[in-house]
């Protein structure tokens, strides 16, 4: 199958790229290096060094004896990205090729303009070249949990059956999405349903849950097939965060009470939700959503089983809980479905001490590469001095 | 109070600047022409001959002895938006300042990229530079009734309780836009709400209905103070396209069965409406919503009352169903709940002969300046070619 991969350099896209690839599928990437640029800017780097994409690509061929093509750009760019997909004529599209950090979002007007107009705008375009090049696509389109908030109800598969004043329908679920970054993911889904709608395109919106872990099958072959591990205030996420600050004797930063509830998977599942989805697309037409995490825990109970992970490999760990800089409930109801993954067959890798101890014994050979200046929370929801022009 | 209008040399925007300007508030304008330069490039104009906005400024001046300051700029620039935010530290602002047509947004990727580039990017520069220079203001946003399309439930104004496996929340109403515009707002909607919810904005987003009618009490009075009034595809709205073609003996063209029914008001209630919300703002942090129409009808209805009508008139109308060019439900279910404008104090001009043969008169008068090719439509919500690369 042709399969085109936007974001094909990130911390998922590269290693989905080589899991295509393994498969005997023709690859082709997408990316224009923003994440990496972003790091520059900020002074941050990736915990495991990696290889540009080139030496990547090159390592791959070298390891697997397959080609995998690379387009330099950005989907913002409308003569590029339809290029890339008259070219390639994709079966179907991995769309990673987002500004993935809710901190990242809110850290200035100028960064959530870039976010809004990087993720809609880019996925825009990218929606009207599948319908003018290649009808049949499927595309596989990378949302998140964060799309629905915590209501104080059961969060169903991106659809809802409503009963009211007498009356049925089956509607999109609402959604309360908690940053500038997720409204851009919602702003997308509801774009993408509307393409599926009324161009009779086929998608899978994956709203998938927080992903931790550094490895897959394919990146564990040579270490320069490492896929990028951020740590850092913007595009680490919470578990991959925390264990790098048990690693270097940071304590365990957790944003007030801690009991924000949300769904979590290994990156390998990542990888094998994106694969089941692509074995089995939709009908032309159809927009489809699957909730793509494989549990639930609090940032309080993750902080927990770090400590005790960390303290069977004899590092003393503190758990900090410091002022939340988001705004969001910090005790809530949490219990969305994830069933349609596991009907397709999906088999978790859940969650253990195991994986926890082997992540520590990870991150400490890199421990020297750590900037402990990147790990602290800067970024605030609500900015804290007076608005400048208060009357 | 100090009132900043956004899109103030439009259709609504210059009635309510004159109307702001009339009871005694400190108005100050916004406007890039845009709507002016999309008809040239459309070969299309306004049926009603229109001031520029500097003319218009000078007679209300001339007539009412009022000042309307005006700023030019677009919204999407920041520089810009920040100055006048600043400069004139607004106690409301009423935002019309986009790009407002849904065939428009169908036309081309372009075109699409355009108005929601406008639409999403503009208001989300604004809502920064409240949070930043005019934190009380009360933002006061033109929505659409459109954002919520034709669920088989009866539409709430903004928000339902939903009770759902034995628990319930009250969550935002699940919207089923019918364009990439709809979608635009849908997309502000939700930016705006999330400005409310974590920096303590405080907004009304009017839902407005399809809205007809050619004067107001301010427009009236001279007239170099008209407003504009479109009938072209793109930019004229379906009543009043109506009234054109039953003047110039163009059958009344219904999309499809025309059993798509809608909620509408007259230009003098949008005036009405948004006094009515500026009047009575919203707490701080508090995001409402009103579902701004005073009357729903079909398509079909429309067209029988301007035949009818017409008839009145000695005209002889025929009334002709053409594929429809958008992709739409014919026939559904529609009852929104239209009662916070009520309960504030709205009292609706109702459509009937009278208004419609009224306004039949005043297109007559000007019937010379219809542009003939600009009236059917053109802009397929399918394209109907065969897609370049179809397999």
């Amino acid at each position: 199958m042709r399969v085109l991969i936007l974001g094909g350099d990130g911390y998922l896209g590269w290693p989905t790229a080589m899991r295509f690839s393994a498969g005997g599928h023709e690859v082709s990437v997408v990316d224009n290096f923003s994440r990496r640029r972003w790091h520059e800017k900020h002074g941050t780097d990736s915990l495991m060094p990696i290889r540009s994409l080139e030496e990547r690509i090159e390592a791959w061929n070298e390891i697997s004896g397959n080609q995998i093509a690379s387009y330099i750009g950005a989907i913002e760019d409308p003569e590029f990205l339809e290029r890339v997909v008259s070219e390639t004529k994709p079966e179907a599209v991995v769309h990673y090729g987002e500004q993935p950090s809710a901190p990242y979002s809110m850290a200035s007007r100028e960064q959530a303009v870039e976010t809004q107009y990087t993720n809609v705008i880019g996925t825009l375009n990218l929606l009207f070249f599948l319908r003018d090049h290649a009808p049949e696509c499927h595309l596989v389109k990378l949302g998140t949990m964060g799309e629905y908030g915590t209501p104080n109800i059961d969060i169903e598969e991106g659809f809802i059956e409503i009963e009211h004043k007498g009356r049925k329908d089956t509607l999109p679920f609402p959604k309360l999405p908690g940053s500038l970054y997720h409204l851009s993911k919602v702003h997308d889904s509801n774009n993408i349903q509307f393409a599926c709608r009324v161009w009779g395109l086929r998608s899978t919106d994956l709203n998938q849950g927080v992903v931790y872990g550094i490895e897959t099958d394919e990146t564990a072959q040579d270490e320069r097939l490492s896929t990028r591990f951020d740590y850092d205030e913007w595009f680490g996420t919470v578990l991959n965060r925390f264990c790098v600050q048990a690693v270097i004797g940071h304590p365990l930063t957790v944003y007030g009470k801690g009991g924000q509830t949300r769904g979590f998977l290994n990156i390998r599942d990542t990888l094998q939700c994106v694969e089941l989805a692509v074995d089995n697309p939709p009908d032309a037409g159809e927009y489809r959503v699957f909730n793509q995490f494989t549990e639930s825990f609090s940032v309080g109970q993750l902080a927990e089983l770090v400590q005790a992970s960390a303290a069977e490999l004899g590092l003393d760990v503190e758990i900090e809980h410091v002022d939340n800089p988001r705004v969001e409930l910090e005790e809530h109801y949490y219990n969305p479905v994830h069933t349609k993954l596991l009907d397709l067959g999906l088999e978790p890798a859940y969650l253990g001490d195991e994986l926890v101890r082997s992540m520590l014994k990870t991150i400490e050979s890199h421990r020297d590469r750590v900037i402990d200046a990147a790990i602290d929370p800067q970024t605030q929801w609500k900015p804290s001095q007076e608005p400048a022009g208060a009357r």
